[in-house]
Order: structure tokens, then C-alpha cells, then sequence
């Protein structure tokens, strides 16, 4: 690419930060102040429309796949060779939590649109396609497993199996794919990306506690999912003396206490979300338990060392307490290293426009973990305030965020083939 | 009352045990072979329309009052004095709670009937009337506080105010009872009883595991309900370092630990029957927990310290995890001694029938300790197998079952004045 050609990439950081907002207004929660677009209900097709609609006023060539991934593609130079056919892929998701914030996954897609339309602007033709993505599912609120759009992509579980996926509303995956129009033609998978970029709020506190400006993510924590169900007798509440009790809602709880000491490792993370009492009445012992572990940790061995331990309380608690328990794995992803030549040009890059910045670890799931598999991967994170994400108090300013797209289109422009050379 | 009568006094045990039966199978649940009968449901409004039915089999004087509450009396011979006018009344409750055994109140209620029956086929008036009474919800599982019938008789909470008791369901108690026909005419606590005596199953496994046939029930525990929301901050369980956590589930779970400690000193019972997370998401730190504790204690002063030592755990919980804490006292029952002339009675009538007995506290609540407030009042318990209640496991043989009633119509033939003295 022409050196003044680079000079004219200017990245429209206004249209950017309207477009968060007008994403972020779509499914908006009458209270809190948060939003709700969980995969493939009516909310997130409004949200995918709007996406549609802004990738044709960029003129791109628009794809969706059979599991529901849009990509919108700019198309490069005809006179890209034949290896530079293959396009840099930009991308992350547009589904949320429950109640969640504004930036979460969409600030990555409409980055990559911003992107794009700084070429356009420009009239700028790239010398490998750019292509924007926005995969299917990514939070897993709905239907498990999350991050499912990009695992299918990059052919980590079978489409078939997946369009089954029964959800949370015991709605069926592939009849909701259908309902709402985003059962693609496409065969997931049918364009490997060059290498792929996600930027992303951190959803940590770290850069903010550090003052950091830019997080150079290098690596991503392996993450453990299992549904654990006690069984234990309901009884009495008044009648029965404590030695005899069979109580469900006691050892799940022993559980949420030991899992803490667990985490106090420092590198192990482990939430108890969700969890449900049976008959769940004030004066009846619980006879039934069943809660979600969330399990996370950066080091393969140390994750599977606090599964071991966990599984081992397990087996000692049931005896102990005289309750039957069962666990079921939801989910499990190895830690995932991103690739270190993209890295390496997101510190050059941060270092050129004068930005402070530090290499780390992605505490959360990210489609870049499942694209990785495919092709060469890495992300930017920008700073969260307080490290707060799924909330609606979710924020990163609007100079943070403009400044992470700018340096998202300063990476991309040095990952494209130069044909100076 | 004279010898001869007495003797014709037999109690029929299988009418009783194919009462126990019939009214066993309304509200029968699908599964596990439970009934469901919550207060003021249709469900429980055939229960009630089956008791009512056989009271009139037995020619009784049918009563409702403006709580729903139904008694059936036996009147008294024309010649019984002033004083005999106040009946000896005997009763408990037929509501239930969710899936739940068949003994639990409606064996009180049908055993009641039981003795009146004797009375009947012996063609014997006793010398002061006997009212066989059916409290309603005593279980509190639809409508909080329970035992509510047998308060709102005893003058302990205000009627007005308890028809406008909201149910979880959102219904108000006033409407449901015109609804289902059962908001009667009679001032509660029209009819002062001149005793009270309630025939219950254990629900405890103190009887069977000490091999003892009968149950002199002299007290019963204090009652401590609150509800307790724990607010904390939703946040991403893959990013956000432990120590950073304000977790409401861990909270939570920390309060069920620390109440199983207190719960150790042998005589206090602390049980967390009922728990909600929010937003309840697998991979979102719990913003919220809400559950509720059941304290007692048989001694008012060791209850007190068990709802003070939670009170002081809360607020350094609260302080230690960064969470606001609030507790709502949903119900509160100090100890109750019942009359040591009844249970005389029970002890010797059990020692001339040859039946080992104990003298005992109730762990459960009962209308008995409602109706203590207004007359004199004792408790008779059968053994539970395993002690379990609250269940449809819930089980007393059928000889223990008769074996109780015929205790309970000597108990009632030894408290009727005796006009040959």
C-alpha cells in the first residue's frame, strides 16, 4: 500500500460511537437501563438487521452462514495476488447477556466497520479483502455452548448437532435461525480468514487499576463449564435434628464456600451463577440443588488441578452429607496462545502513536479463541471502568474507544500486503 | 359419664384409616405419589368439601367463621351445666404443603371425627359439646404467616388485615376464600373451646428411634422467619480477579454455612428452604441472592441469641464482602408450654392402655399453640417413619394410626365432666 495512501485512512470515531449507541438502543431493558438481545430472539434480529443495513451503505459483500455468522466484505484490489485473496478478517459478536451493557462484542464489529468505511472514505481499495464478522451466539445465555457461531466456523463441533441445540426456552437452535431470516446459504468455515483481529473492552479492571491505555492480548484462559445437581431428602424444617438432615441447599453451599478457597490461587477463577432449590419452600429442607461452576484459569494443568480438587470435595461431600450429586460438563475450552506476529504489531503500533500498553491475558471467552484454530488470531482490549461488563453500567469512554479503533486501522493497515515491496 | 357408656365407646379405626385414604387422594400430584393442597387452591376446596360432608354424615353442627376456618360440633346432653357449655374441641388442619404426605393435619382433623363418630354409633351425648375443628392454612406455603387460621381464632392477628394477605401467586386471601365458598359468617373466636387437644403425627424421628409408641407433647419451639436479600455486582466471571468480587451468591452461601454452625449447639434448627439468584446466568457474578431462614428453638432466650448471632454475621458480611444486606421478619413465634393437667391425662391414659410414652416437644408449629392463647391445650404424637414429613415418604402405620385415636378418645372421655360425682 501507497504511503499516502495510509495518510488518508482517517477513521470517523463520531459514526463510530453512533452507531454503538443506535446498536446499544435495540432491545433496551425498561429498567436499569441495560439491554437484552439474546441469540436469535426478535431483539437480536433487530440488531442484526441494523448491522445489515450499515454493511450495504459500505457496499460490501454481505454472507451469512448456515449457523447465523454475517460477514460484510470489502474486496481488494484486483491486482491482489492470489494468497492475498484470502481476507483479514475483523470481528467479535452482537449478542448479549441479560440486562447487559453497550460495548460488549459490538464495539469489536462496529470498530471493523469503522474500518472499512475509512477505506471507502478514503477510496482506498485494500490489498487483501477486509471482511467484518459477527458470529452467531457468543454469550451462550440462550443456547450452550457460548462462543457457538465461531466454534462451528472453525469446525470445532458438527452444524448438524448444533442446529439442534434445544435452548434455555426449550426453543430449538435451528427453527429460531430460521424464524427470524439468518439461516444462511453459506457453508460455515467457507472463508479462512488471512488472520483475524478482535477488539474488545476488557471487561476487567486491570488497565484501568494500571493506568494502561491498550492491552496487547496475548493469551486467553482456559474455561471449565459443568451443571451440578444434588439430590439430598426434603424433610421437615422443625422436626428434623440436624445430624439427620439430607440437606441439598446446605452441601450446594459448602460447594460455593469451597470453590472460593479454591480461587484464592490468584490465577483460578470460579463463579456459581445460577442455582435452584427443589421444592424451594421456607420450611422444607431442600431436596433438590442445582447449580452452574464456572470454572477459569490461563494454565491448562492448573484449570484441570481445580476441576481435580472440585470433583474430589464432591465425592467426599456426598458421603459426608448423604447426598446423591451428579455433574455435567457444559463446556470446556483449553487455554488458547493468540499469534505472536500480530502481537507484536499491536505493541509496534501502540508504541508509534504514543499509547501506553501491556501484554495480557483475556480472562474472557472470545470468538479469537475458536477462530485461532483456523487461522492466526490476536485481540485489543481497551480499558473497563471498574471492570465492570454484563451490567449496565458497563462503560468505556468514548476517547477509549475511538482511540482502540484508530490503532485497530493502524494494525490493519501494516498486516496488509505492501505491493511497494 | 356413666361406666356402662364407656364401655360402648370403640372407636371404628377402618373408617378412620379409609378417611385418611380419601382425603389422601385429593390434589394427588402426577408424580411421586404426593398431594398438593395449598391453602384456598381448588384443590384443597374438595378437601374441604369431603370433610365437610362427613361431618354432616354424623349429624354435626357445621360452622365456618370469616378465615375459613370449619368445625363441626357434637352437641351435649340437655342436662349438661353452664360451664359444659364450652366444648371440648379437638382439631388441626387439611391444607398442605407442595407434594406432601397424607398424615400431616388431616389425621388431627379425621381422628377428631373419629371420636365424635363413637359417640354417635354408641348413640352416647357427651356431657359438654365436642367440636371437631379444620384450621385454615397451617402451612403457609400460599399465604404467609402459617398457622394463620388458629392465630386469627386466638385473636392473634387482625382479620381485616389477613384477608388482604397477598399470595405468592399475587391472589388476595379474601377473594380466594369467597371464591371457593369457604368465607363463612362466624366471628373467629366466636366458639372459646374449654380445652384443646391436637392429634399429630410426629414429623420427627425422636419416637421411632427410641422404640416409643407415644408422644406427650408438653411445649413447642419458638418460630423465627425472615427473609434476607443480599444486593451485590453482576459482573463477568472470566475477568473479574476474586478479591475484586462483591459475589451475592457467595454471600449467600457463606450465610447457609455459618447457620449450620450455629445450628450445632444441638437444640436450635436453622433451615434455608427456599434461594433465588439474579440475574442467574452461568457465566454472571450473582448481582443478587434472596433466601429465606427458619430459626427455632424450644428455649425463647437461645432462640433470640441464634437470630442475634445471624444479625451480627450479616453485618460483617456485608462490611467484608461489599454487599447490602436486608432482612424482613416474615414470621415470629415465641415457645409455647402447653397444660400440664392434658398431658397428665395423656400419660396415664397411655400407661392404663399399656403404651410406652414420652413426654415431648413439638418441633413443628401446630394450630395447638395458636388455640393455647385462649384455652387450655396439649399435643398427642405418633411416631414418623424416619421422622420424615413434608414428603410423600410421609408414613405412620395404620396400627400406630389407630392405636393414637383410641388414646385420643380416652383422653376425651377422662376430660368430659363426670356427672356421677
Amino acid at each position: 500500500m501507497q504511503l499516502q495512501h495510509n495518510h488518508s485512512l482517517i477513521l470517523d470515531g463520531k459514526r463510530l460511537i453512533s452507531q454503538i449507541n443506535e446498536l446499544g438502543e435495540t432491545g433496551a431493558d425498561t429498567i436499569n437501563g441495560g439491554r437484552t438481545r439474546a441469540a436469535l430472539t426478535d431483539d437480536e434480529k433487530r440488531g442484526r438487521d441494523l448491522l445489515v443495513k450499515w454493511m450495504k451503505e459500505l457496499d460490501l459483500d454481505i454472507q451469512v452462514d448456515k449457523i447465523g455468522n454475517i460477514f460484510g466484505t470489502l474486496p481488494a484490489t484486483s491486482s491482489a495476488p492470489g494468497d492475498a485473496s484470502r481476507p483479514l478478517m475483523i470481528g467479535s459478536h452482537i449478542d448479549t447477556v441479560v440486562n447487559a451493557g453497550a460495548f460488549d462484542g459490538c464495539y469489536g464489529v462496529l470498530a471493523g466497520l469503522a474500518v472499512v468505511r475509512a477505506f471507502r472514505q478514503a477510496g482506498i481499495q485494500p490489498t487483501r479483502p477486509i471482511t467484518v464478522a459477527a458470529f452467531t451466539n457468543e454469550e451462550g445465555i440462550r443456547y450452550q455452548p457460548d462462543m457457538m457461531g465461531s466454534l462451528v466456523y472453525a469446525g470445532g463441533a458438527p452444524l448438524a448437532a448444533i442446529l439442534d441445540t434445544i435452548g434455555t426456552d426449550g426453543t430449538r437452535l435451528g427453527d429460531e435461525l430460521e424464524r427470524i431470516g439468518y439461516a444462511g446459504e453459506m457453508e460455515p468455515g467457507a472463508i479462512i480468514p488471512h488472520e483475524y483481529i478482535e477488539l474488545h473492552i476488557e471487561q476487567g479492571p486491570i488497565l484501568e487499576a494500571e493506568g494502561i491505555q491498550i492491552g496487547a492480548v496475548e493469551n486467553l484462559q482456559g474455561i471449565s463449564w459443568q451443571e451440578i445437581t444434588i439430590t439430598g431428602t426434603a424433610n421437615h424444617a422443625g422436626t428434623t435434628p440436624t445430624r439427620l438432615r439430607h440437606d441439598a441447599g446446605y452441601a450446594a453451599a459448602s460447594v460455593i464456600t469451597f470453590l472460593r478457597d479454591i480461587a484464592s490461587n490468584g490465577t483460578t477463577l470460579a463463579t456459581i451463577g445460577s442455582m435452584r432449590f427443589e421444592p424451594n419452600v421456607i420450611n422444607v429442607i431442600p431436596r433438590l440443588a442445582r447449580f452452574t461452576v464456572d470454572l477459569r484459569d490461563p494454565d491448562e494443568a492448573r484449570l484441570q488441578a481445580a476441576e481435580q480438587k472440585l470433583k474430589d470435595f464432591l465425592a467426599a461431600l456426598a458421603e459426608k452429607e448423604g447426598v446423591q450429586i451428579s455433574s455435567e460438563q457444559l463446556v470446556r475450552f483449553q487455554p488458547v496462545m493468540f499469534d505472536q506476529g500480530i502481537v507484536a504489531q499491536i505493541i509496534q503500533s501502540a508504541e508509534s502513536a504514543g499509547l501506553s500498553y501491556r501484554r495480557m491475558t483475556s480472562g474472557a471467552g472470545h470468538d479469537a479463541q475458536m477462530i485461532a484454530r483456523i487461522a492466526p488470531a490476536a485481540m485489543i482490549f481497551v480499558p473497563s471502568k471498574d471492570g465492570i461488563s454484563h451490567n449496565p453500567a458497563e462503560f468505556t469512554s468514548e476517547e477509549e474507544l475511538i482511540r482502540g479503533a484508530n490503532l485497530l486501522l493502524d494494525v490493519v493497515k501494516h498486516r496488509l500486503p505492501d505491493h511497494q515491496n
